[in-house]
């Protein structure tokens, strides 16, 4: 680009075709060695993991300058000598004079910076909201975030999707599941009056509308944030989340989906294990139960064989011959939901992601598709992986107007509030499924991370601040 | 993908390459013109503007499959025999025959079913919220759209950026513009009490917590809906809409911004061309002030030559010359923000984008960085485009912190909501800025829809209903 330093991510994509000087280079202060002759500074820019090695050739009128240097300062560097280092992990060197011309403090730190050299534990960097990303192991978790947003992306492209951006204020609450924010104009509060004249809420999900859009536009998927005012506060929750919804035309089935979301979550793993070096830090915090070496490996381990898919019904067979072993906490039984615990020993029995399909239907969204040929079930997948349990959730949708109808009746639910979602029923429907992909599960599960709210540049969540 | 019938978008891809027969293919009708022998089946899928026509051979006993048939109608093809035709528009015809085995009615339509063959009005099409993305100029708006905000993720990729998720729940009011949406969880308003324990606000802007990210991972980037409790009921505002912005460091001029803001739309443009068969319908609606040909023919020429760039103090000049020859509604005055009729006189007489650099400081935000050459002015530009204005906004931002504090005191601001902010000036900071781009006014201008509700799927605006 024009007139800005190159980044250090592209100066180790040059490094098999480099520059003889690099005429300016800026990055942050990750620690300084003074020794007799020379320094060595280690750089960050916040574009790699990795630390760019800067040697700086000490004179007696320049030592000032290098005294000053301190862990946190933002730094420029001029005209940089690119030495080869081909023995060494970093395959080359800068080397540059400690003149004023050539190392300029362009931000200061103040002695009480709390970010030093020392790796931080987790706990501290929580404490920082507004530098914790300085820290190598978060901001890594931010890049990798962003590298599965683009990976998906590529892929929705590759599948002829139309990314859509379904509204977030809507006036009703998809899923039925009640912890809904509402949402007003401020200036309307104070006058008791409606901006939209009626009340408002932020969406728990984009599903019906996205329903609205597969029928015309075939595959359609979004990637939008969805609200939940949970009163949970688990590791796994959060009262603002991204959610990735996809609906697509012509799956008849619940296999069909299910094959679909593989396909999709095996490129995402694809590109990471394809992108590792670039993803990963060397180190990863004490309290992390991952290294870098055990995330590649579940990576690759993932990209080995097909998932397993196992029925709802085989899923409690085996809980219930488990909880003769060893009691859960809660009974498995037909008819009732899966519980965390549950789904996670089904994913840690397995040691993959499993697909759970075929629910009862009291234990799901009326929208979804009965099966015709087991009673009370209807045709839905839950994909959970180890550690985290449930990451995706979808179904085939109920397509038949009246069945669609009758469901809702039964569950006391007001059908003409959702007459514009029935109606699609009517209008040259056509079989159709989809599902959503909670963002922050999917990458805290891939990093290994153990909380989503690092996942997360900001959380919001149950009994959470909001200073910012 | 296994299972599924291609996408039309996939059968004109595969036309230099084709299949002898394509088993299977699903699509709305979108006219049936039935003839003695033959019947002329036009389908759409919503992957491309494009139809596909589909040859039926009529036999005596076939033919009450063909009579049911009618537009808006879902319908399962089966064994389509391709016929390469390569004298016609579109290079190939699938031909297949009326029995009940190859054409298979998945959804009817009632008989009021109200997209027909001919062109609609938009003002029809606005009317049938669930209906209108299945015309043919609506779904391409939305289709252009997807393949806008693809080609800004490759943009931003290859310029090692990080695509961040900035909270939408917030604490305060980044641009102090006041026209807020409060946000509080229904069973805390119930109860007078509020989850995050103080009033909560939906963004105006992620800009501040970019600029934590920003002084973390050096150039970062988000796409998030935004919300402002706008009054004005234009066709250029949006209560909700998605906003792109961009942070980045080591820009320490506002010409810098400029030109990254230049790259980066002429990059999108670029992608507009390249694709512009996928893109563009053939026909556009009669009160389109556009065609498919002059919408080509403006984003070609908006990469002939480099943008026009003038500072506001010359642009206030020129209008005032203007003025004189032809009054505008408002006077232009130095010091007063320019109006919407000025911006738009300004994009018409350079009949290009046009960068403005360098506002009076009290037109615009806090943060801005101060020109310390200009009196009272800062170091920022807004883009203007013909017949849409402003599209984007940025600036330099204030780094120095005793210059920022002063300015917020100067505007009767409380610093310490906001120390959060301030305190990145002390830890390292480093020169930076940024920008907002408006998506829905981005993709507006650029398709030439008047109108930016079109340019999302369901708009929320003032005095706008909200019955989804």
């Amino acid at each position: 680009m024009p007139g800005l330093p190159p980044t250090f991510k592209s100066l180790f994509r040059s490094a098999s075709n480099p520059p003889a000087t690099v005429e300016l280079l800026c990055g942050w202060i990750k620690s300084v060695r003074l020794l007799k002759n020379l320094a060595f500074i280690d750089l960050q820019d916040g574009t790699t993991p990795h630390p760019l090695k800067l040697v700086v050739r000490r004179s007696e009128e320049s030592s000032d300058v290098l005294k000053q240097l301190r862990t946190g300062q933002s730094l420029k560097v001029k005209n940089a000598v690119w030495k080869a280092t081909p023995t060494r992990v970093q395959p080359f060197e800068l080397e540059t004079n400690a003149s004023p011309d050539c190392l300029q403090v362009m931000g200061q730190v103040p002695t009480s910076y709390p970010l030093q050299k020392k790796h931080h534990s987790l706990a501290f960097l929580r404490s920082n909201p507004t530098l914790k990303h300085r820290s190598n192991y978060l901001g890594s978790l931010l890049r990798f975030r962003s590298c599965v947003e683009s990976s998906l992306m590529q892929f929705f492209d590759s599948q002829d999707f139309t990314k859509v951006s379904p509204p977030i204020l809507t006036s009703g609450d998809c899923e039925g599941a009640g912890e809904l924010f509402r949402a007003e104009a401020n200036a309307h509060i104070a006058r008791k009056t409606s901006y939209f004249g009626r009340p408002t809420y932020l969406t728990v999900s984009t599903q019906l509308h996205l329903e609205v859009l597969t029928m015309a536009l075939n595959r359609v998927w979004t990637l939008t944030p969805c609200f939940r005012a949970e009163e949970s506060d688990t590791n796994r929750h959060l009262a603002e989340f991204w959610m990735l919804e996809a609906e697509l035309c012509y799956v008849e089935n619940v296999q069909e989906l299910t094959k679909f979301a593989e396909l999709m979550l095996r490129h995402v793993v694809k590109s990471c294990v394809d992108q590792k070096l670039n993803l990963l830090p060397s180190i990863f915090p004490q309290e992390s139960a991952d290294s870098p070496e055990s995330v590649v490996a579940r990576w690759e381990s993932l990209l080995k064989s097909e998932w397993p898919r196992i029925t709802y019904t085989t899923a409690i067979e085996l809980l219930k011959k488990q909880h003769t072993v060893s009691q859960f906490s809660f009974e498995p039984q037909w008819g009732k939901d899966l519980q965390s615990e549950h789904e996670k020993w089904l994913a840690a029995h397995y040691n993959s992601p499993v697909f759970i399909t075929d629910y009862p239907r009291d234990c799901k969204a009326f929208y979804m598709k009965q099966n015709r040929d087991a009673a009370d079930t209807v045709a839905c997948f839950d994909l959970i992986v180890p550690q985290m349990g449930e990451i995706i959730g979808g179904s085939i949708r109920e397509n038949n107007y009246d069945i669609l109808i009758q469901e809702m009746h039964r569950r006391g639910m007001k059908s003409e509030d959702l007459d514009w979602y029935t109606s699609l029923r009517l209008n040259g429907s056509a079989p159709h499924g989809g599902f959503g992909l909670g963002l922050e599960r999917f990458v805290s599960w891939l990093f290994g991370a153990q909380n989503i709210r690092d996942s997360i540049p900001f959380h919001r969540s149950a009994g959470g601040t909001i200073i910012m």
